[in-house]
């Protein structure tokens, strides 16, 4: 990635506050708050890391695009002719204008509005006007970008060497993913929320249920409040929760026991650059989706599934996204960064190919936990991003259920430290 | 106070513009423009100094509270169940979040919205949720702010060492308030004003009435024109008001000595921490209060005053404010900086707290003259702000009827000599 | 010019890269999205040259003036009652306010509204109230501003030691204009663009034509697509375009040796601080005027012309301005800085003084080609300054129809090594 070089005060600053970072506590406020962090957070997370940020289905055929905006980047992601995914910096090789304008559209070739230059699909330039006799075509294709496809998770990566370990998660997913056959599914609904808010504070606020039992009402009807809490340190409270958790646990492992289906966590959210954890968990009340009542939102179940009642498949992914895989439905979540104290949410509703809007599944049913949710979220850490702005503001301990919290975080430093000593 | 350390060549730069201040000319530009200076203020003045921030009848009740803005800090104001009212930073101790979102309200114990932390009244710790067994209530209460009362004008303080004369300025204040009362009166409006220029350009406003005369005929009905002027300095065309200034100050001497009430002028406007000025002086049509005709605006008198022939008891408060206590009302003025070039000035008109609004005075009559003034004071600042940052601006040189203008002035230049100097 | 010294390290980074710039391709990013570039930009270049700014047709009546905001100066062009249009800084010099807030009006004595500080319309100080007996008037006047006058074309120059070439451009430039007499037109209209890009990519964007086939529908009605073209390299599907060129040329020729009026180019865009172009060139179409149909837009033609048929004279002047003289109307385009990526276009109209709206001229059909080629530049430069702004922008090739944007980045360069080194 080409970064301006941080200013060496800049990185005195950040250095200094990397190698304090006090486990058990949160981070201290120029981690959330300063343009120094913020730079260094692009540089070092988002232009160093695989970054997901679309699904196939929203580039079904040929010529089908979206543009991802990271930071000052545009990235161009498009279905070439042979069906391949392929991504391409959106900067014309002439004198730099953006070629495509639009979130997302369908195109032949690629011309750049400003001088006509023109590039095929797999980004060779094929026109651009009268131009000196010792002009090579051969040189001014569009720049590539890294991009891979996990059964249709696209994950991009900017910088010129990748971590090497992508592929290796991947082969670890992959199972669990598969019978949700996301390559066949379309976009029910996509939603962009802009919260107020650090990044991280958006991916910690994640990370935790803490805040779900007061914050959430519409989630914890078939989320289990209980997430984060080793079976000991339960609270009282949460006890009849954790009964029907074990029950419903039960349940589900015997289902997928019988098709064949992986559902055992695996977590490993620190220690390694593509950090993750999968596990299919069981919900409450119907126990078939992510919904209110907790029943399938369509009539028309994923791949070749033949029962709902599959949980959720979650999917955490550093540095900047979330998954819920049902038996009906997938929701995704994509995290980029805008400012210091402002972060895209992207929440994309997947739904089975041939499933019919208003026959199949109701928009409204399907989307409204999340809708309800990330509302409650964007105000939450609106408020954490206000008060860690504060000069009074000190970190705070975690309590035990923010374990991965303070997993995320030992990951987020862990990457920092990496950067410092390249 | 916890600020970022300023970098070494802003230091260098503010040093050198404050150790090059010309007395009897206006301050150099950057004092005006400069984020580096704005920075600078925050820290040397408004985070070291007893801010006036709100009055006692804006929290009349135990559980009424309201937050303060000062820089990025939030503070909450809270009479407790003892009458007190205390001072608290509105950070979580957890995660940061902001506790109070409101700018007034009621309260029982304090929650935090984000995870339900929940503090007593007098700050202290009494929920976390499940806490690990190490946990310590008694570290994680909320922090406390310097808070004085004088005479129901409520200062806070940010500093851990905040100036140490300040009580001795409350003691010489305290006798010139005593009659109005101020701890029985109660809030019939108050309006925020964001005025589009530096902090320091609305106290030089304020500290001069050169402009008065064409600038704010509403005030002017009332407000002698002579203020700031010497006696053998006044122009010719102010000579018929002057004549009627000593005749109305005589009338004022002789009843404040009738009922042993002090009015003679204390000006200490510089050369100390806690800068100020006291005085009851006369006022010009009917002499009773701060009214386009001069009358009383309230029939309820302030306190068990018998007359409202009592002038106006005028303090002017460095760093941020100045106050009118009448016989009928009293107004106060709170300078807050949002921006280098933004400053928030909030106004609020006290009368007896039996008065009844619309019975024994009319909202229109009591806020008449100072929302007009304040609003021409706000076009007449933004106008500065305007000239200073253009780079063809030089300082220019005070009238003599600009004395405290410059007596502000040298004020904050020790102010800010005394924090180079720490 | 007052400007803050440039910190030392911006100084090193923008050194560095006007050092390797490379000749044949754009410039580099910072250069366009870069504050440090935009502050040197501001300094070297519109405060140290002669700057487009206005006609004398603004102001046609002693007592009439527009302020003019060039980076954070204001400057005041005041007709004096002698006929002669000064210039000043819109600074009072009291405290620095503002003097006149309008664009444009008309005044007798400057009276700063602050204080009431009154000046002469040649800027004299007459009166300031009261003031101390040492007070010398004299030493309070406005400051001025360098302003020259070429045929009523007006430019200011900042700088306390203007380019010593301009008196010597203007000489070789008043003959093409003499013939149009702009001292004898009247403003039809005035247009302001924001657009949205850095102020060289507005420029650059104006010094070729390899965009206006696509990009100018309206504009290449009449202005030949082959502007730029080495007659050799012209691409053969401009051949038909070439031909009607030279034919036009030609005749364009014959008529103007007829008259006696200059045609050919001169043409100094590097090499100069004050750099320019001029020559008077064939219009397709029906070859009178910059209209959809090539027809004069007013029937009274300027100066005591005989004959519309004369082509555009058209004048790029650096570092701010071109312009379009035709034989029925006039067009200028000034070009001011408001951010790094903010650029105000200001676009006036002239026709003849005597010429009257809905009678001689029609406004739409004097201003469509214009307003439209305008919208579409802003649209244009819009993209390359999102394009630019990217990482992943490299600079590319220029085209051999570029070479003008080339000479004018070169002069840039030329003119950012000259400050330097001073």
């Amino acid at each position: 990635m080409t970064v301006s070089a941080e200013p060496a005060s800049d990185r005195c600053a950040t250095a200094g506050l990397v190698a304090r970072r006090k486990r058990g506590r949160a981070l201290e406020a120029p981690f959330y708050t300063g343009e120094e962090f913020f730079a260094l957070d692009l540089a070092a997370i988002f232009a160093a890391h695989w970054i997901f940020v679309a699904t196939e289905a929203e580039v079904p055929e040929p010529g089908d695009y979206v543009t991802v905006d990271l930071g000052r980047y545009s990235v161009i992601l498009l279905r070439d002719d042979d069906e391949q995914v392929r991504a391409f910096h959106n900067v014309c090789r002439h004198r730099g204008a953006r070629i495509l304008s639009d979130a997302a559209g369908s195109t032949g070739n690629l011309v750049c509005g400003y001088h006509q230059w023109t590039y095929a699909t797999d980004g060779a330039l094929l026109h651009a006007g009268q131009q000196a006799p010792d002009f090579e075509k051969s040189c001014w294709g569009l720049k590539r970008v890294g991009l891979r496809s996990v059964e249709g998770l696209l994950f991009l990566c900017l910088a010129p060497e990748p971590p090497a370990d992508f592929e290796e998660v991947a082969e670890q997913v992959r199972p669990y993913l598969a019978a949700h056959r996301l390559r066949h599914t379309k976009v029910a609904a996509q939603v962009d929320l802009v919260e107020h808010a650090n990044w991280k504070l958006v991916m910690e606020n994640n990370r935790e249920c803490y805040h779900c039992e007061a914050g959430h009402p519409e989630l914890t009807c078939t989320f289990f409040p209980t997430y984060g809490y080793r079976p000991d340190e339960i609270p009282d409270r949460l006890l009849p929760a954790h009964r029907r958790y074990l029950d419903a646990s039960a349940e589900l492992a015997r289902e997928c026991d019988r098709r064949g289906m992986p559902y055992e966590p695996i977590e490993e959210l620190s220690g390694r650059p593509t950090a993750f954890r999968v596990q299919r968990e069981a919900l409450d009340g119907a126990g078939e989706s992510y919904t209110r009542d907790g029943r399938a939102a369509s009539r028309k179940l994923l791949g070749e599934l033949d029962t709902p009642r599959l949980g959720r498949l979650s999917v955490h992914y550093q540095p900047n996204s979330w998954f819920h895989f049902l038996g009906d439905h997938a929701v995704t979540f994509s995290v980029l960064p805008l400012a210091v104290d402002r972060t895209l949410v992207r929440t994309t509703w997947l739904v089975h190919a041939d499933a019919v809007e208003g026959t199949d599944y109701d928009l409204e049913t399907l989307t409204d936990v999340w809708r309800r949710t990330n509302a409650q979220d964007g105000a939450l850490v609106a408020r954490a991003q206000a008060g860690v702005r504060d000069p009074a503001y000190e970190p705070g301990p975690y309590a035990p259920t923010e374990s991965h919290v303070e997993e995320f975080v030992t990951w987020y430093i862990e990457r920092l430290k990496e950067h410092q000593n390249r």
